[in-house]
């Protein structure tokens, strides 16, 4: 890591980047603000093939390296209990689906009220607010009415001609700058940005180990900022893993952007597909759909994102 | 019930509706095979405000008639063990969600593995595929990559100017074409059709108790069949509440038109908010988006459908 | 409620009853100290016909008034998928099991760090201690090697002849004198005493109805605390239910019996049967265990305890 | 494994150790019925210290190989939240647990309907019985009451004089002669057997690694046949890990001595302790206390049994 990107440095970035107040005191919308109608509009007018692509991973209900605490699916009346409802004719199934809403392995969009720093969340809320029977602020429901807008896909790997980022590898700035001019868009207010290392293309030629992943650098920071974007997503955490070196400071990309600049952030979406399909059409922008569940003390769901191209 | 509703006559009407190998023996797609990549296309041009609605209702995690096993929301760290990561500087909140997939209070997707008739599911599958330890076909994974198409309400209390039905009182196909007509448009292939009874205004006026629901008579699914719709979906379950009196036949909606036309269903969807803007742009029409987890086994999910008008 | 059971009388009963500090500061057993090893011998010397008798009630899958949070038990493989391990020949069945700790329903045991009284526990530990990712002191760890020793039944309802006892019809320290005296015993140190109220037959009477419990009057405590029991046991909570109306001081036996006394709580347990046993020998000793599962953060647990006669 | 345990060897034994029908048609008890109350007295008069032990281990609640679906210990109010109950005066933490009921990690102990021969479980009955929404014969319920009973603890490595098996040296019945012999007792009717291999001592001298489990030869059957003993317990599973190499009979302990014998087997006990205790003292019974939870249709339950000396 970079001398300049000291705690004092990231100390400072913290407080330059920090949209507490800009939309009122009340504000638990944090950079979804950006994201208005009119940009609803005009990404539905980005659909042309009319294509659904999921952006999430299997939910997965066996223990990994990246998920040692996977999903609960249970059965509750499989087809040999169908009769158990007790009415005569009803045949049905019936299950139960748990699951972790964080960690490194679930498709998950974090709400504002995963993060604190020094004890404090987005908007300055006290972490007292998330409490141990549910989060009272800065919930997941600031989504409830679903996140629809532009998605713009950078594809760092593919911009840079291989397959896929080593662990210590960052994604900087001026990779995003990059992959932005090759896509011959701008990045602008309200945009869903999803930005891909080659976490599955990695994945496969690692025969599945999981060592950690690539990542965005703090510098990306500023420019997701200037950007007006409204939510980040990647196909790893979007900070690397392990986090960086840097003091107090491990997960900038979370701790800033989440908290700072009220960035909801999506976690280990599968982004492979899509790279596929925008790479052959030469169009990165698309029209972008996810709708957590409607948890009212939750930090965060579980998520299946998806682009229409 | 009408006397022509003899279990003899479901049981002609479930031959007659059947799509069992019509778009060959390996189909698990049932009726969202009528919803093309144009009729995506056609869907994103209906976007002129760029409001996008919730039709989910709040996962409850507390009980109620109707909902006896709400679900589980569980803090695994609140802010008062935000530290409980080990990292130094890395605050963090995590949570578990975990819930029952069907039932009377959950906004939820029903796949094709969820009914059964006889022992067998769409397409002729044994109910042995689905195993207590998961579905072994039909799965939630019919709707992997979301299901994105035109969505059309048909709001029959309006429709008849009142503010919900009874229960008894139950909707018939000569009110799906009354309100089709009345909206101007034809319900037509590839449609998501969400027909509402007016369930959350009978509970409010009804002081939040529970005591079943209106629904579809029998006499609908010829109708729905007829013009190839994707997906119904409802503020009830579609079926009356309880059962209709049909030996064999309680849940016609369900028995019929899961297992023999294929149609996925939406259960308890939250429609007045979406009933009262169509009302107000007098427009039953709008971009309709909904991405179940991707469970691999699972017989349905807990959704949060969005309507963007 | 009598006059002289004011707040403030609880104030006083609560430091008069405090055992903090008695077994030193870093005590986490309280009362439980009393039961020594020379206790669980001659309460082995209890046993004479070798009759097991279980003192749990089942463990409800189903939601009731009392218990509307029941316990999950989810089978993961059924007969059905008996060869979902994967081991040719090897057959088997699995199964989950998961359930809210406390409640009105599921017989459980209290642990110390179950309770507060203005933010402390037993031994002055902090409300801060039981984090929301479990509890850091006065743990169920405190019973991990099994509460064994004399069990005392003092039957009310059979005391006064009747069936069982009203909501309103409190049991006073006269009637565990008296049920003691008519059981030709004496309640001493180490004791583990089971108190009924009559709730099985009561709730026979009202036909499954749920509308409260009857309890201990505050009376009792200072009694339990001159004979140096060891737990408390009840086919209730021990408290009356609804609560007391004392300010601040709705459930005395919780507040002073578990936070001052530090008497570990058995609640719901089923002790009919045991009282038609006790009653046709006229014997109301026998030997008691019950052994908590090792969960290291637990506040409580779910036990089935078994009295040997 | 020796020649003379093949496939036909294991196929006579089920047949020649068979219990089915021995205590009637409707048996769910299995070798249960050998422990009778005249057993429990002499049991109870074992107790010479007063020492409770616990031989379980801790229920795990983080991932790890031989435990990879650890229990669920969430808090539903912690000491943030103590007034979350809403009655003034009240402060309390609740809390819920879940967990698997069986696998190489939590002591459990395996109800009858857990395994299966050819699609029947003890007694003849069809795996159908036990149906996806719960076992409806041979479940748990047959310990309902708690197994009371003498133990006895046959610790091989001790005998041995080494401090662990390997996983490849079985235990034989030439060892359980031999430590019974040493014990200076007889193993009989009603007994509750313990055998332990030094799975603790093994793990430590592994550092944690796990890589399989001794256990017991099959020729261990007859013997526990003959002595018509209630219940099996072990350190480890009683079948070693991984299982054998006869084809269809990889775990002949769980598949004779569950299916055919009846045995209730207790697995994955901490008996390291009590072989301390035990060989101390140079007496190897004891009062033995195990009550699982009353879950009417659950095949086997997380236990915590004790020993008291």
């Amino acid at each position: 890591m970079d001398a300049d990107y000291s705690p004092a440095a990231l100390e400072r970035l913290f407080t330059a980047l920090s949209n507490w107040g800009r939309w009122g005191d009340d504000d638990e919308q944090g950079a979804l603000n950006h994201l208005l109608p009119e940009h609803r509009v005009a990404a539905a007018a980005l659909v042309r093939v009319g294509e659904s692509i999921s952006l999430a991973r299997n939910l997965a209900t066996t223990p990994s390296p990246e998920n040692p605490s996977p999903a609960h699916h249970h059965m509750l009346a499989a087809g040999d209990a169908r009769d158990s409802n007790g009415i005569p004719g009803y045949e049905a199934a019936r299950d139960y689906v748990g699951s972790d809403v964080h960690g490194l392995g679930v498709t998950h969009v974090d709400a504002l009220s995963h993060m604190f720093v020094r004890g404090e969340m987005y908007g300055g809320r006290p972490a007292s607010d998330v409490r141990s029977d549910g989060a009272r602020s800065n919930t997941v429901m600031s989504m409830a009415s679903g996140v629809v807008g532009r998605g713009v896909l950078l594809d760092i790997p593919r911009l840079r001609g291989i397959d896929f980022l080593e662990n210590d590898d960052l994604i900087r700035r001026t990779d995003l700058e990059g992959a932005e001019a090759a896509a011959r868009l701008r990045v602008g207010a309200g945009d869903i940005v999803l930005v891909a290392w080659g976490r599955d293309p990695r994945r496969q030629a690692r025969r599945g180990a999981f060592d950690g992943m690539s990542g965005l650098h703090p510098d990306c920071l500023e420019w997701l900022h200037e950007r007006d974007i409204a939510v980040l997503g990647s196909d790893g955490i979007s900070d690397p893993m392990p986090g960086l070196a840097i003091e107090n400071w491990p997960f900038p990309v979370h701790q800033v952007g989440i908290t700072a600049i009220g960035l909801h952030l999506i976690d280990n979406m599968a982004l492979a597909a899509l790279g596929e399909r925008c790479a052959a059409a030469n169009r990165w922008e698309f029209l972008f759909s996810m709708a957590p569940l409607r948890i009212e003390r939750a930090t965060g769901c579980p998520v299946n994102p998806v682009a229409v191209l």
